[in-house]
């Protein structure tokens, strides 16, 4: 069977790429693989690790003949990557990216492209709180979801070619356009990351609870706030940066809900906060039904494979 | 080998009874099982299931030749189950509770416990987001942390005695007074909790997305919240109204620390966000070392044991 590309070039060596590398050669979805970072020390990893088939200085140098070129660098640094890109790209490839955020990575990439490349932003909703070349791993996309936001006049055959790809490598392709993609993440993934690193902020600043009671102590609730504020600093630093709008919007409806229940504690409206905390099980039940999570209870553990 | 006591009274028979019951007979660390529930459902689930050796109809009833008494009933009600029980407890039993809560429920408790019994409170940093009778399993205490609460004057054999219990069912005890504890587990629970309930809540409310979007693109953060949000109300309905005072001063200072994070995105000062993140991360590494999670990474899916 012949591959889906011929040469595929990551543009960054982190969780994103370094999964796609091992779903790609995993299912022999691609002939070649080429990857840069900016590190020096990346680099050097990637290539000790054989993350692809060849790790190259620059990214002008790894887009060299590729018909595939994946973004997968923080958001913030996307449109210097386009830019750098863009005189050296193959006519007829496509450049996707893997972006929390879509309208300002667009914004951002799009301008630096010539007319004869397919640009098609992409989302896996996808991750761990781990970073770097090792963190990878080709299961991470598997019943996953992916959202492709496609621009007017896209190639119906090249948009084609990458969902197939996505769904190779395990994921649910979907289509969505890219200011709903922003909302819909700065409720389902934006604000929640913002309030865990608030949550952990405050604990660690508070003088009468010592860092190591609360480490101690760290009963469910807390670790699983932990988990999610160990994500990579400037992966998230970009995404609030560039999903700004969206991100603040969730966070005033939020801090709005959350000073009624201050204020129904504060009462003892009981009957408020039971009602409330009722309706919020229901949600977590069609999470489960959307086979998005299992109901196993979490041990707190940590024991996920 | 003398079982660790004759006969354990359970009042309530949720998550933590559950699991108790069936760690205490795994290792034979009492000769006699009762408990009772205020549903007659939850009673009849539980003498289905063989939670204990008898299920009988009231406090009264149960409490009756126990050695120890266990009061595992939301905090809110604990007060009310101790004045139940306190005409018909065993001279020199041992009463503990589970509760999340310390300060309320000792003085709920205390006022109606004769003279000649021990009350030891407890809490065991210990739990998932299901409850019922059926929800108990007898590794849940194994390497958390298991907090006892003496009271001034306390039998050192009888707290010798019961600390011993809880270390043979795996959990690692340690003692703290009541203010501390509803302080510590202001930041690590009971704030976490309310914040992951208003989060939910929020995107439950939002019209521009929908609840199936929400559900289906529940990516990590976001997911880890419904799954806190998911726990039982009228327990956290009791927690809340119960350690008022240490959780608004922790949702106090969260708002504050959210509003300057909030500020930082709204004027683009991406260095304050970088440091902010960058410090949350040192806190989750802190708590794997403790042991009190593993660094394995979550893909998401709920694959834990």
């Amino acid at each position: 069977m012949t591959a889906l590309y011929k040469k595929v070039a990551f543009i960054g060596l982190g969780l994103i790429a370094g999964s796609m590398a091992r779903a790609i050669r995993r299912d022999h979805l691609a002939d070649q693989l080429v990857g840069t970072a900016r590190s020096a020390s990346t680099r050097e990893t990637a290539r000790d690790i054989g993350f692809c088939d060849e790790i190259v200085e620059t990214p002008a140098q790894a887009v060299k003949d590729a018909d595939l070129v994946v973004l997968a660098v923080p958001v913030g640094a996307m449109g210097d990557v386009a830019r750098e890109i863009a005189p050296h790209l193959e006519p007829g490839a496509v450049v996707t990216d893997v972006g929390s955020v879509k309208r300002a990575v667009i914004d951002a990439v799009a301008p630096h492209l010539p007319a004869n490349v397919h640009f098609i932003p992409g989302h896996p909703l996808a991750g761990t709180e781990h970073t770097g070349p090792n963190a990878g791993f080709a299961e991470l996309f598997e019943n996953r979801f992916l959202l492709l936001v496609p621009l007017p006049g896209t190639d119906e055959h090249e948009l084609a070619r990458l969902k197939l790809l996505w769904e190779k490598m395990g994921s649910q392709v979907e289509f969505m356009d890219a200011d709903h993609h922003d909302l819909v993440l700065a409720v389902t993934s934006h604000a929640p990351h913002l309030i865990a690193y608030t949550m952990v902020g405050v604990a660690d600043d508070l003088r009468r609870v010592t860092d190591s009671e609360v480490i101690k102590y760290s009963a469910a609730g807390f670790r699983d706030f932990t988990r999610i504020a160990a994500s990579d600093p400037t992966m998230w630093r970009d995404v609030f940066m560039n999903n700004k709008d969206a991100t603040l919007e969730i966070l005033g409806r939020f801090t709005e809900e959350l000073f009624a229940l201050q204020r129904a504690i504060r009462t003892g409206d009981g009957d408020l906060l039971h009602d409330y905390f009722t309706r919020t099980r229901a949600i977590r039940r069609g999470i489960i039904e959307a086979g998005q999570d299992t109901d196993a209870p979490d041990f707190g553990r940590g024991l996920k494979r």
